[in-house]
């Protein structure tokens, strides 16, 4: 169904909207260094992978259309669609279609939820920009464009969040309780079973859509977070401050300001694969095949600076205030955040920098 | 060029958004009876001009895309585009394309300025719509599709709002200028003057947009407030409004609490045409055909009870508070319509029951 978000209970995860200094427009920068990272990788992945002559013999229309899966707010999102033209135009200009005659048109689609703060997103496009674009709200675990209607699908730190929590891991009679955690640790054998499941799940869902949309010879570029072959989450970055993170609430509610059924019922819709689970999945639906598949953390981060400890701490908050304003209310969004800066502060925890690098794995799938 | 708002001083006139209780959401009853009483028109109007066959077999997708230009917030929009879906599936069913394995697919743009409160819009669209949707931000009197890519488009009450004020009218020491007015009475011949070249530059924009975006046979459905032939706005019902809209700003002027010189430099963005000139403009420009042309007021009124005074304030605030704010500031915006509502109700007036009726023009234009 089109535009249809999940039947089930879903988390519809967006990112803090607005401009104001806790938003998530003015709180990416970590994420637009993955975009300024990843761009070569992306004219070369069009360079070498997608047949420009297909499309132009296909139809009269020299229509490209782009779609970015799970966008937020911008400004990465500006930056992801620009390099992706900037490629097509490089390869369009190589394969000698570059005369004056046939001129590329660009139409830009930005998907997200419907929650997602699409007001300040369109502001937020350049005025001059010569290329057509539109919002679509729903769920990229939905369909949400016609038929072999995309030739470049686009997805940047989106597929790691799950369409919902698995139930069984907030349900204290399951197996899979995951017992004092509010994330997959990757330890627990059941509550990991669960988490895989879901995941394993959505990325099935959103092959399916993506397979429909995408014209023949299209291609996805996704780059999303995920863990070393065979590491698990709590001994990554990542897992230590989600450790950081859950600790927050049980301060809370020792203080007895969050209630303990609340945090007990709490967990991140997050799961982290690894290359080969990501590998294997994709294999398994048979919709794409993997162009090329590549964990760039170490690349990325060699000669960079760590960000500051407040960047840090304001780029946590743009990022999780929805799901904490959603599960506990609003009233204790300031106090949660407060703790969790000061408990980021005392500790000394530089993201990154005490546990095993998390990956980031950069993908070109054509549709086959 | 696309997505670009005309390069001059350009008006974002949006409706109030939000769903509060002074919201266009809340406040467009009005506009929904229009929309109620043009279903049976539209869907005669497809079945009698739209080649069905045509577009199913000049492309092996079923998609059929369609667009509203000024969708403004809902719920309107929404009905519109309901309405001619079902006109469409009819028409299909009836030409005998539909049996099973021909499923159409349907791909809704909604079009209004990036000011306009897309966020609101996109939470009102029924979660089991079964339609591919998306919001288009920027001004239809610009690009705002690639080539041939659109099969309906569809424009209710948005084309008698100028892209700008002449600014002539609003030149003190202009023959053109608009000397105790707000709007173009239809009277003084160097204002009309002035206000029809803006408006006739702003449709030569709009047909030449559609013109490049509709598909050869695709249709415009176009509904938007006019004058009957010969009749200057002055002496109809719009007319009357707007002079009491006007004089509640030189009361606010005589209190000190607006600025003269900021009232002699405001007039509305506003012009109805007659269908003559309509008419007129659509054939000069050649890229359209007019399948059919009504002036609906008369039958949409009759029988229909005439809105209550409280309703008819709230309307006329969801429509003009955005106007009323970007002009003399958001401090005066609730002593304007306090002193709107005030002269409403001591002067008895009824929005179309003290002059002459202001026409509807219904048209169903085809690309050619």
């Amino acid at each position: 169904m089109a535009n249809e978000e999940p039947k089930t209970v879903t988390q519809q995860i967006t990112m803090k909207g607005g401009d104001g200094p806790l938003s998530y427009a003015q709180n990416s920068s970590l994420q637009k260094e993955v975009v300024d990272a990843t761009k070569a990788m992306i004219i070369r992945a069009i360079a070498n992978n997608l047949d420009m002559d297909k499309f132009c013999s296909q139809s009269s229309s020299q229509t490209f259309r782009i779609a970015d899966f799970g966008c937020s707010i911008g400004p990465n999102t500006i930056f992801s669609m620009q390099n992706i033209i900037q490629a097509l135009e490089q390869k369009h200009h190589e394969t000698n279609h570059g005369n004056s005659s046939t001129i590329l048109e660009f139409q830009l689609f930005f998907n997200d939820h419907s929650s997602n703060d699409f007001n300040t997103l369109f502001k937020s496009i350049p005025p001059s920009w010569p290329y057509f674009v539109a919002g679509v709200p729903g769920s990229f675990y939905g369909r949400l464009f016609p038929k072999s209607s995309i030739h470049i699908g686009h997805s940047s730190n989106a597929l790691q969040w799950l369409s919902k929590v698995p139930q069984e891991v907030v349900d204290c009679k399951s197996p899979a309780y995951n017992d004092g955690s509010i994330y997959c640790r990757g330890i627990e054998k059941e509550v990991t079973k669960a988490y895989v499941a879901q995941f394993e799940k959505d990325m099935e869902s959103f092959l399916n859509g993506r397979g429909e949309e995408l014209v023949n010879g299209g291609l996805m570029v996704i780059l999303m977070g995920g863990v070393p072959n065979g590491i698990p989450l709590s001994h990554t970055a990542i897992g230590k401050f989600y450790d950081l993170f859950g600790s927050c609430l049980l301060d809370l509610t020792n203080k007895g300001l969050v209630n303990e059924e609340k945090v007990k019922s709490f967990n991140l819709p997050l799961y982290f694969p690894s290359a080969k689970e990501v590998k294997e999945l994709i294999e398994r639906n048979g919709r794409f095949s993997i162009e090329s598949m590549n964990e760039i953390t170490e690349q990325l981060k060699r000669g960079q600076p760590l960000p500051s400890t407040q960047n840090c701490i304001s780029h946590v908050r743009a990022g999780f205030e929805g799901l904490i304003k959603d599960h506990f209310g609003a009233e204790i969004v300031d106090e949660f955040f407060a703790c969790y800066a000061n408990k980021h502060l005392q500790s000394g925890f530089v993201f990154g920098d005490n546990a095993v690098d998390n990956t980031l794995m950069f993908m070109i799938l054509k549709r086959i």
